[in-house]
């Protein structure tokens, strides 16, 4: 049978021949893990994923989530697969064994989740979710509030959420006006209204840990006077049991484009004088702590583009081998010649190994990214380098990944034609979910000003140098094969004009023209998004051709070879567009900046 | 008030300032129509659009349409505005008196159902879409078939339709297996099952007129052994009233990503032995009739898109000038400074700025195109160069701005950030209902091989080469003005770089690797619409140079510069990537069609 959501092939490719994920598991952190049984792992997620959340995907979008008297319900076909997923510690699976997760690689979660995304992201949200507030509390909170909430968060007992969002505090954080009081007992009083609130409320868990934005009275107005407090939906009693409830309300359900089954929430706080808040790490250290879990979000965006498009070309690929409509162009003077499967049509198949590229290539950025993230953890001294490395490539990982991931899922209702815009297939809502990820958790727009503004020139260019330095070690390997040498040109020189339009445009950032660099970091982040594309391809054609050149079973054989062509199509079709780009990007044209307000009409 | 669906002075411009449509008056037979008169129908059709449609679009998405047994019911709320525009005989506006039309240029009739389709799709869709049917039956029908349906088609008193997809007949017109069969007095019994039949059923007219593509028994296989037939869901009497059911069924509507108040029908012909048809034109000339249809199916698609995106962009760019968010990059420093609205914010400048230049540009490419049909319609003697250019031209103002007004939709949801996620603003509506464009009467890919297949080479290049002396002619004019220059001589390049890519395509196309030119027959569409965009914006620079030169009202001055900024943009930001487009074209990389089946995995 056909596959659904993503190629077995091409993730072990990734892991196990590529980025040799073997040797991240000589580390004695993962004594209990070897190849086979991480192998093991991805072929019960997919089980899990294809078999028990992928046929309730529909559930989500049509029936969605209500909101009640008792609160937000989700649809009842969620309550198996989520309790699944909760049975398996599934949640916890890369979580350290002392904050109660099983200790895996990285990567093999990210994989994981990959899979549970790609079947009904919401279930996977709901489950997963606590992680990012389990992992602020094990880091900046004292022993008693690790004790009471990260074991229960990480066992998706509870749920986690981010309150920060306000109706006239979106991007712009620091202007958010929910305040916290100071009690007496130490604890402090929190009023004020949240939007926008992922899994605010939901009927999945018995608690809900809300980690919350506000500011504490007197404190400076800004970002820099924002504090952030754990506020449980329900208060934990000293024993661990659920205590009485805290006030804090879903007063509404966002009406969405597309994740309906993902329950959107605004939130109300204090409204009966009775939310209680406990203090995270100091007062006023609320963005830093803040930003630790936010960026840890932002790669779960990235990871949910790419979960989509995985699913969507598959989806679109086995529609296209499926679907016999008109004759094949080299019989086109022959009148009786049978009609084929559309994968023979050109434009099909260009479509296809456009979707393919990109899924290949966001899918290896991705795990190669999995990796330094396991190395800064495993790291026994200084990980900075790791830590800024990672910095750096994060906002390309969330909005490359979002925007791409969105336009493979577009494409392949393309492939389906009239169908694709029907609900016959899960295409259209494959599109409708993903448009999310390049909104929340900071927008594309935001996304490119952090990259111009704090990450291309960070460590002053030595961060940027060690992409660079990566890439060229990746074209320096690929050379050695003769078939790939014209390939390995392109990239290179691709390469080259990134790091000069990089520095010409961060000099740019830094001169009186500032406003014109950032019209300009969009298109930027786009087109280095295009050349690392082009370079995970670039590496993972030699990593094929070097199989290529030894002994490799037939079945194989196809798949490496396909390889091989990808990089070549995105790199001989894609690249001279990003080339363009850049050259755009270059020219510093400042008519965005320049043009009175009036002269956009209306 | 903020302008809402589209620019009135923008379309004001391109119609009177740059297209010079007050020569198109002087032909006699607009002998009723002056500048003003003109004027007035925009406004009114404008405010009939803003008043009464728009209230109604969201409506159209929620209640949607239903089949019940009595048919299928559209929402309460369209009636008012259907009954306003058959009343106002808007359907009619650009159709020759002898039709019962008003007789109006087309350009107008454009730009109100631009208006009209921007508010409420759906309904301008059941009260014009009879047009196509009334036209193919004035050009093809005998008088009694004129005379029977013609007038009540215009009036919109009957509505019309398309039966051409089968299941599995859809890009593959020729595979249909509707049969007919003759009878005794001349008429034919029809006998099949169509789907995606939009309007093929609903409540707002008392009779609906289908032309069936159907073979009759004994007819050859593929294209050239289909017919079309006249069938109405009701038979007409001898004086014109209503007669007998016509065993034509509705049998289920398609649940969609858009356009929910439009019925896309599955139709029953025949179930119950009993369905008449009609032969129009002569047997086995269905193809030929289809497609006079189709032509103009394919230009509403294009001015679909080009309508979603004005009104998409408007909603935007109010959005942005409304919405108070974060401070002014150049009060960054300044941490007591004020927020301001987004449109301060350099990255929404330039999405703002992007979507101007792409809305202005296919306004312009649209109305110019009305214009050329305007000049076959009044052609005294020959006017087959002016139809070859048509038909160059209608692949790309279909696909173009189906696609393009899709993304623009699309960039318009990004400015809102999360609120235009929700369906708070109809800019989620307008990208899921924009969606379908690029889909319906030829997918992309349709469009795509009509252009590289049959309309690059038409009269031996001359078709092509009229474009470019065009293009050379507003490039010349753009000259005369100092500060266009560099703009004129870019937009010289990429036009001489499209017609030498051009020619290598076509000689790819006639080669033996004439796969590989179709996989690149899209992106070359693609790049083409680029240069027209840059055309068109050019064109408008030049236009606004001239006023600028003279004496200019304050309140025009914005727009002329505001029109030298969105081309000094587009030119400079998006044809370095045209550019890279061709390139990549004349690479004419082969990966897409080398590859083996198998290499694209799953």
């Amino acid at each position: 049978m056909a596959q659904q959501l993503s190629d077995k092939r091409d993730i072990d490719f990734v892991i196990w021949e590529q980025l040799d994920g073997e040797a991240v598991l000589e580390n004695e952190k993962f004594d209990e893990f070897n190849r086979k049984t991480c192998e093991l792992i991805i072929k019960e997620a997919k089980s899990i994923a294809v078999k028990e959340l992928l046929p309730t995907m529909k559930d989500g979008d049509e029936i969605g989530v209500t909101l009640t008297k008792e609160g937000v319900k989700v649809p009842e076909s969620f309550r198996r697969p989520f309790e699944l997923l909760k049975e398996g510690e599934w949640a916890g699976l890369p979580i350290p064994p002392e904050m109660g997760g099983q200790g895996a690689p990285k990567v093999i979660g990210y994989v994981a989740a990959e899979q549970f995304m790609a079947a009904n992201w919401a279930i996977n949200c709901y489950n997963g979710m606590g992680l990012g507030t389990a992992l602020m509390i094990q880091m900046f909170g004292t022993p008693e509030q690790r004790e009471t909430y990260v074991k229960k968060l990480v066992a998706a007992e509870w749920g986690g959420t981010m309150l920060l969002t306000e109706s006239d505090a979106g991007s712009d954080v620091g202007a958010l006006t929910t305040t916290a009081t100071r009690n007496d007992d130490g604890t402090y009083s929190i009023t004020g209204n949240k939007i926008f609130i992922t899994n605010g409320d939901h009927d999945l868990a018995e608690n809900i840990i809300h980690p919350v934005l506000a500011r504490i009275e007197g404190d400076p107005a800004g970002t820099k006077g924002i504090s952030i407090f754990i506020v449980p939906k329900y208060l934990v009693n000293e024993d661990g049991s659920i205590g009485e409830f805290n006030d804090v309300v879903c007063t509404g359900v966002e009406e969405k484009h597309g994740i309906h089954g993902s329950a959107t929430c605004s939130m109300a706080m204090g409204s009966k004088g009775n939310c209680k808040g406990y203090l995270l790490g100091e007062e006023r250290e609320g963005m830093k702590i803040m930003f630790y879990m936010m960026n840890d979000a932002r790669l779960n965006s990235g990871l949910q583009g790419l979960a989509y498009a995985s699913a969507a070309y598959m989806e679109a690929l086995n529609y296209a081998r499926q679907r016999i409509q008109g004759r094949d162009l080299a019989d086109k003077a022959d009148r009786g010649a049978k009609p084929v499967s559309i994968i023979h049509h050109p434009d099909v198949r260009r479509n296809l190994l456009r979707m393919k590229s990109y899924v290949s290539g966001m899918r290896s950025f991705f795990y190669y990214s999995a990796l330094v993230m396991e190395n800064i953890e495993m790291a026994d001294g200084d990980n900075s380098d790791d830590e800024a490395y990672l910095s750096l490539l994060t906002p390309i990982l969330k909005d490359y990944l979002a925007v791409m991931g969105y336009e493979v899922c577009n494409q392949a209702i393309q492939v389906f034609g009239g169908a694709g815009y029907t609900k016959d297939y899960l295409v259209e809502q494959y599109a409708r979910d993903c448009r999310i990820a390049s909104i929340y958790e900071g927008t594309s727009g935001i996304q490119a000003m952090d990259l111009l503004g704090r990450k291309l020139g960070s460590k002053k260019g030595a961060v940027f140098a060690r992409m660079m330095t990566e890439i060229k070690q990746s074209v320096n390997r690929a050379r050695e094969f003769e078939s790939l040498v014209p390939l390995a040109e392109k990239v290179d020189s691709a390469a080259d004009r990134m790091a000069a339009v990089a520095g010409s445009l961060g000099a740019l950032a830094r001169s009186e023209k500032f406003k014109t660099a950032f019209a300009h970091s969009l298109p930027f982040l786009y087109a280095m998004g295009d050349v690392i594309m082009a370079w995970m391809l670039l590496w993972r054609a030699a990593t094929a051709s070097q199989k290529l050149a030894g002994k490799v079973k037939k079945k194989d054989l196809a798949f490496y070879e396909g390889e091989v062509k990808t990089a070549e199509f995105f790199i001989c079709t894609e690249i001279p567009v990003t080339m363009g780009k850049l050259a755009a990007i270059e020219d510093g044209c400042s008519a965005a900046i320049d043009i009175a307000d009036a002269g956009f009409g209306g």
